[in-house]
Formats: C-alpha cells, sequence, structure tokens
C-alpha cells in the first residue's frame, strides 16, 4: 500500500501522519507534500524519515491512496493528476461533497456509499461529521426529521493559523499589548464569533448550510432540514455541538441510551457526566452526553457532543475511509 | 431617595454603584452593605466616600430601596429587616422570584408588573433577561409558542470569582503550570462546559429551566415552552445566546428587522454585521443580529444576541427596576 498525503505540513495533514503512526499496519510508502516553503522539512513515519516535497506532474505515480489536506482550490487542481495516476482520491476540502459521483462518507454511519466511488470519496464538514456521529444513532432508531444545531467550535478549525492566533491574542491581552486580527473576522479571545464562513442570501453563513446539505447526503435524507448556528469559541482543537432532534417517533431515552453505549466510536457520558471539548481531544470517538426529552417537541431529544476537530473531524475520519478499501 | 445595597463588594454589587454614579440623579444617601471580611472598603459615589458595613438589625431603617446582590439564603435572611424598615426589595438573587406575589421584571418588556409589587420585586435570571430582551419584541408581532435557546455564558456569572479563575488558568498553562478548578466544575480556559448549576430529575439544570420558568412569568404565558441548553464559555462577562423562535404565525423578517431596529434597549446588527459578547460589553443595550428565517420551522425565526451579563443581564436591570418608582 502506497499512500500520499497532500498539504501534510497544515494542522489535519500532520495529524494524518500522526494518525498512520498510531495505527498497527505499516504502509509500503508514504509521500508527503506542501507548499513550496515547506519543501524539505521532515517528518518521522514508523522510524523512517521523510522529506515533504511540492506536487509535479508525475507526483503521484505509484500510490494506491491520496488523502487531501488543503484548499478547495489546491484539491481541484491535483484531482487531474490524481485520477491520472489511478489512486482513489479521499479528499478534506469542501470541493466535491456535494457532488453527483462522489461519495461523501463517515465510516460508522455510510461506510457502503464508499464503494460508489468512481476515484473520489470526500471527507465531510468537521461539524457534520461530529454532529452526525451521534443523530445518525438517533435516525436509525426512531427517523431524524430535521434538527436544530448550535455550534461551539474550536480555532483549529482555521488551521494552525486560528490555533496560533487564540495563543498571541491572549498572551499580548495578558501583557496588554496591541493584538493582531488576521485569520478570524473578530478578537476571538474572550469571544465568541457568530460568523464562520461567507454569508449566505438567506442568511446563513455556508458553514451553517453544510449541516443540512451534507447531513442529506449522508443519512440519505433528501427531505432533512437542519436550523444550525455555528459560533468558533475559545477553544483549541475539539468542536461541541448542541442538537435538538425532531424525530418521526416519540423517542424512549432508555432505548436511546442504549443505543449509543453500544455505538462504536461514542463515548456515552450519562448526567451528571457531560461531554467537554477537552476531554473529546486527542483521540477518535465522539463524546456524547446530556440525553433528554426537547421541552419543546413531544417527538424530540436532545444532547451535546464533543470531538477532536483535527482528528475525528477531518484526519481520521479520511483514514478511516481509506481503510474501508483494504 | 435613600437607597442600599446588599452583596456591595460583588461583581453585580460594585456594577450596581458604578451603574449609579452614571445616572443623571443624585441619591440622597447611599448605603454599602457586605459580609465582615468586606467592612472598611470604600467606595466613591458622585464624590462621596461610602465605607462598606454588614447588615444589623436596623440598617435598612430610612432607605426607600434596597438592591439585592448577594446569595438566596441572604436575601431571604434580609428580607424580614428590610420589610420591617419599609424599603422596596429589588432582589437579583433567585430566591422569590416565582414566588406569587413577587413581580419579576423586566423593564423594557414587562413594567407594569412592576407596581403589583408588595414589598419585593425580583431581577430574573442574566440570560434569561438578555433571552427574553430580543424575544419580547418577535412575541409581540407574532406570538411565541416556544423556543429552542443554546447559551454562550460568561464567566461573570459566577462572580469575581469566576472571572479571576479564568485568567488564572490561563496565566498556570501559559507557564506550563498546574491550574487550580475551584468555581467550575471542570477547567474553564480553552473549554466549554454544558453545565452550569445542579441537575434536575429531567436532565435539565436549573440554569436552563429558568428560561422556561422565569420566561412564562415575564411574558404572561403560561403554555410557553423552552428547551434550553446553558454552556459556559471563556468569555469574561457577556453572555450570548442562539434562539429559534417558534411563532403561531408566519413570520416576515422585515417586519421584524424595523421592530428591533425601534427597539428601546437594543442595538439590532444586519447581516453581515453580528452581535458578539465583545461588542456587548460595558453598556447596557441587547446586541440582535443573525436574524433569519428558521429552516426547520416555516413558522420560525432564528437569531443571535449578546448582552453584558452583570450591567444588563443583573445591575443596570435592577436599578431600571428601581426607576420605574421615581
Amino acid at each position: 500500500m502506497r499512500v500520499g498525503i497532500i498539504g501534510a505540513t497544515g494542522a489535519v495533514g500532520q495529524q494524518m501522519i500522526a494518525c498512520l503512526n498510531e495505527r498497527a499496519y505499516v504502509i509500503e510508502e508514504l509521500r508527503l507534500f506542501a507548499s513550496p516553503n515547506s519543501v524539505g522539512k521532515t517528518f518521522v513515519y514508523k522510524g523512517q524519515t521523510i522529506i515533504v516535497q511540492t506536487v509535479k506532474e508525475d507526483s503521484f505515480k505509484g500510490l494506491d491512496y491520496v488523502l487531501g489536506a488543503t484548499s478547495n482550490e489546491l484539491a481541484r487542481q491535483y484531482l487531474p493528476l490524481i485520477k491520472a495516476a489511478g489512486a482513489l482520491f479521499i479528499d478534506n476540502s469542501s470541493a466535491f461533497r456535494l457532488d453527483d459521483d462522489v461519495p461523501l462518507v463517515v465510516p460508522t454511519i455510510n461506510p457502503l456509499d464508499a464503494y460508489q466511488q468512481q476515484g473520489v470519496i470526500a471527507n465531510p464538514n468537521c461539524s457534520t461529521i461530529i454532529a452526525l456521529t451521534a443523530a445518525a444513532v438517533v435516525d436509525r432508531i426512531y427517523g431524524v426529521k430535521s434538527f436544530h444545531a448550535c455550534t461551539y467550535q474550536a480555532v483549529s478549525g482555521a488551521g494552525v493559523g486560528g490555533m496560533h492566533e487564540l495563543k498571541d491574542q491572549l498572551t499580548a491581552l495578558s501583557a496588554k499589548q496591541e493584538i493582531t486580527i488576521a485569520t478570524f473576522p473578530r478578537q476571538i479571545a474572550y469571544n465568541a464569533i457568530p460568523c464562520i464562513g461567507a454569508f449566505l442570501d438567506n442568511g446563513y453563513t455556508k458553514e451553517e448550510m453544510k449541516m443540512q446539505n451534507e447531513g442529506r447526503k449522508i443519512l440519505h435524507n433528501e427531505e432533512l432540514l437542519v436550523d444550525c448556528t455555528c459560533v468558533r469559541v475559545p477553544v483549541m482543537r475539539s468542536h461541541a455541538i448542541a442538537l435538538s432532534l425532531h424525530l418521526k417517533e416519540k423517542p424512549d431515552l432508555a432505548v436511546l441510551e442504549e443505543a449509543f453505549k453500544n455505538s462504536a466510536g461514542i463515548i456515552y457520558k450519562a448526567t451528571p457526566d457531560y461531554p467537554t471539548p477537552l476531554t473529546a481531544s486527542d483521540q477518535d470517538k465522539v463524546e456524547v452526553g446530556r440525553l433528554r426529552y426537547d421541552l419543546c417537541d413531544e417527538k424530540g431529544i436532545a444532547l451535546f457532543c464533543a470531538g477532536d476537530q483535527i482528528r475525528r473531524g477531518a484526519a481520521s475520519n479520511a483514514i478511516d475511509i481509506m481503510e474501508l478499501f483494504i
């Protein structure tokens, strides 16, 4: 098995290398690609030092899988080269997610979709992966018609630059110095920013619409309605999401508790314990808790979930997709 | 006019003194009360230095108004003394909020309720004041049947101790030292804690149920249903709340925009601008924005609001109640 990673030096790319190091199997060859200013950087994979290179015409020749951790633009640019090389492209960008011929896969939810691939499989948005990991358990039993979601999103969603910006702002503020705002649209230290991505005509952001658009594709439910509010908070690397799920049938909490406890990929935290971004960090499972009946809706339940944005929401999900083929 | 403040040295008490200093009128006498270990501390009111004292049997004699910024226990303990002195008690604790003979008042929403007082008027919960300031505008036009609320609550909600705990944890973490957890149930630096107050049998926290219980009383709607998730975030002094309001009639966004623009006590921020805790801080108005149709509900709208927890959510609201009588 030969694997390439494009965008290997970013937050998600580095996490992909770390996750591959953790897995039991050994990849025959790992090629790491990044922009020209990262060329020459080295990473260790299972004792072997790998030098970062730029993408050239024949870079993907001989590879079986290419994991993408770059922008939409670069994903589109490299796609023909990856296809020409005959490698399967598992992409983290949002470039191809809603394309009809591209499966959008969370391996614990819709693994079979992956086998419909025609050269590209897309990794969903990070908040969508984390929220749907919880929602899919409920959907399987009672059918989810719609849901309200409010996110508490970590700065890692904006990459390494976002993580540095939060730290730098906190340092500057404690030294009573001027802060720099570059990655986020407002100061993120000691703040909450209800704006992630560009605004659309309907008043929602692109990020907020992903929950409905990608949710429909992953849950195979074109009627699914999602009202989402995405908020950036001064948290480092795990997203949390409050969900109110509106169901086809009246639910039974005891049944759902059992289902969550028995779900691979979920750590169920019964009240009075609860999920938090910190406890969800640095591992691959989604924490689910605060399970209760929705006081507004006879057929509704509310819950709170949290997952590591870089791992569960990106790197690990892509590697889990790859493992569906090996 | 003679006014007393009990709990004068806490975050809310100090803010009451600051707000009284800002107002145009002059109080004839201001008496400040706190616990024995704060006795002797001084505050300046309109050029006059006032020494903090403890509450004694005859402390409230001659006062017209007593503003309460203490615990439920102390509020209950001092009530007989305040009543005996013939002063009107405007209390920030939750001790009397749901009592039948105690009006629960947000002056921009239900000012007339204040005149039903029988010696005590209660100030609502801080998140409830901020959320209802926005919700009441919608309620007046379309009637609110129920709503989903997710809060992003500042550490100031736990008083001065909460504000210190966040700063101290951030300082310790940046110096790679052990942190101390005392005020909040988990580390609050770089975290989000979906647990404010004790858990009830229905899986909600006390704090979460206040939105429905107090909301019913303030909006004069015993049928109101509220599904609330309260989350503490590493923000200093303003609470933000995402609301999805479910209405009796199909709403028109343009009508609501106009209504928000013309509401006293509200700063309306049209998209692409939006409310944030930082811009809502250190002033008395509630920021409202992110107004849009709820994608899950034909008769629903979504919005985001933010308000200074110490001022709008506590101190200023109490003083505004007092001003209904002068």
